[in-house]
């Protein structure tokens, strides 16, 4: 084993293949003159996040008031969280707000005119804009609604209006440029539409986009002030099939420990289930569902095996993988096999740390 | 709000039904004469686990070696890690064995033949038995490799072999004792085949069955000289679908605040998703997949809306909710929704705490 003491599920970051990722679209952004502001509700760490600085990068986004209040410990002095407004924690915004910059996103009147009466600290407002993914958020079409709360927001001085926010989510169920550019052609249309409309109120709004699948397969992002990206610092088997990266790109692997082989079914048992990968799956090509891949310990990294094995099943701490002969020859109880996640956001979630090859632990946020 | 200070995503117990379940469980264990060894891997909680000591129990089942040394922690003196023994923590074995009645599944020779070079105190051995689930295990018929092992483990004065252990995982997928008992009828038989093989050389060797869908649909244990089922503790909409439980059973549900209302599609937007609840779907009878349902906080419980509203899907931070007529019409931003999990298990491991409706703080075991 080149990483001794392993005897746990471990997640393992090659940080060669991330700094890459980040490299490629921290490039990207600065040739198209937009801002990357990275969603760092993917790698929940403070140390993954100041790799993002070399290149460039001094603004984030997150998924929670709480994220943010973790990532302003760690020297972030711009954060939106990119999630509508949960009036419940004005006590943390008030307090949050006079340490940092903090955005935040509104979606309704009734939020709105909360934040109006509780809000004792300045903060950026982000118009939180439905494109399409019907998630949340104001449809782009309903101007009436957008200029009702814009007329709200503008008479109010802890309000600063920053511009309008969409994410494209549905992007997650399409596959490779040629399904994805129509919505992308479609959103870019309506939101400089929208931008046009309140620009001469507001002349510094700007336009805040970005999903993965989109930000990776573009190649310029001029059309868009701002892009909010995440999962590309690592991406994932999700990601890979959606066409936005390539599988040599993924940089975390889980290392699991081998507990029983059953060569009778080609099929090998690891410590390693449901709370270290999380529940999400993918459809693989050949039309099952699967919840992980095997990848080949090489020295300081990890190579894709020519023939593939597979996590068929999860447990809650059982995984059970369908092995190449290849593999069912090479493994036997106590060996420690690595394996690519469906979703990485929703497996770091679950982890204590990263394990780098060069044996640097670096803390996964604490959320307890 | 009957219950204050709740602004972020929190797990309420309902003690009462809980308690109910567990009583109603161990009652059927008591008047079959058969021991009730719960899995704790459900409420991961010494706190939860106490509440079972009422009620005469005594031994516990877990799923991992880190999760035994958590409830020895808590007093338990009788533990079966139910896993298949992972050979690279064998330092924890050593350590922990010397605590406590340490029981350890196993199911090969290579890890039979590792114990017994590397063991340092004595251990409670179980055989894994697959009775047809094909997780793992050795197949109840292979009659030649369990005598294999059992020759090996005999030999051993470390290894004190305690008997067999099967769990029927594919009750999981089926519904109603209609379905569940034929199942349970050939398991029975065949195990009791297997222990009448071997019971005049090891005349203490005991039968270890159980999955909660079975243990709740069966009114009588005698067939079984030990059951571990863990789920039935709180329930899900999981068992609920196959039958194991009522709705009202359900003793365990997630508060999460409300941050968007899309009246025109009857939609609630709630701050709770896959890092709350787990990314577990169940299939509803109307054949639409969806991640949890709405009940109605009443007083110091909750009440089951004649009605159903639930949610029809997960981000990592979004619920979205697809609401009744009534909870639109009684819902407004700030709002706290309680939400029924579809697997109770996966949620508990995400959280740090229950909240009971004393207001009681009860810590959910933390592995970092």
């Amino acid at each position: 084993m080149p990483i001794p003491n392993i005897s746990v599920p471990t997640l393992l970051l090659d940080k060669q293949r991330c700094l890459r990722n980040i490299e490629r679209m921290a490039n990207k952004a600065k040739q198209s003159k937009s801002m990357l502001r990275p969603h760092f509700k993917t790698p929940q760490s403070n140390g993954v996040g100041t790799w993002f600085r070399d290149f460039g990068v001094d603004k984030i986004a997150v998924s929670s008031l709480r994220m943010a209040n973790y990532y302003a410990q760690g020297g972030w002095k711009d954060i939106t969280v990119a999630f509508p407004f949960n009036i419940l924690e004005i006590n943390s915004v008030n307090k949050l707000a006079q340490q940092i910059q903090l955005n935040l996103l509104v979606e309704s009147e009734a939020t709105v005119t909360f934040l109006k009466s509780n809000l004792k600290t300045p903060v950026g407002i982000f118009l939180k804009i439905d494109v399409g993914y019907h998630r949340t958020g104001i449809p782009v079409e309903n101007i009436p609604q957008i200029t009702a709360l814009l007329e709200q927001i503008k008479e109010h001085p802890l309000l600063h209006f920053k511009g309008f926010l969409a994410h494209a989510g549905h992007t997650y169920k399409k596959q490779g440029w040629a399904e994805i550019e129509p919505i992308y052609q479609q959103h870019r249309q309506a939101l400089h539409q929208l931008k046009q409309l309140f620009l001469s109120d507001f002349p510094d709004l700007i336009l805040s986009y970005g999903d993965t699948p989109s930000c990776s397969l573009l190649d310029n992002f001029s059309d868009f002030d701002e892009i909010r990206a995440g999962n590309f610092v690592f991406y994932d088997l999700s990601q890979y099939h959606i066409g936005a990266c390539q599988l040599d790109d993924i940089a975390v692997a889980m290392a699991c420990p081998v507990v029983a082989l059953h060569p009778e079914r080609s099929e090998i048992v690891v410590y390693g289930g449901g709370v270290h990968f999380s529940k999400d799956r993918a459809t693989h090509p050949n039309g099952f569902e699967y919840y992980g891949r095997v990848v080949i310990w090489d020295k300081h990294t990890w190579q894709i095996p020519e023939t593939e094995s597979y996590v068929k099943s999860l447990s809650q701490e059982h995984g059970v993988i369908k092995a190449s002969p290849e593999l069912m020859a090479s493994t036997e109880v106590g060996s420690i096999l690595l394996i690519l996640p469906i979703h990485s956001c929703m497996m770091v979630d679950l982890m204590p740390h990263y394990l780098t090859f060069d044996g640097e632990e670096i803390p996964i946020w604490d959320k307890r």
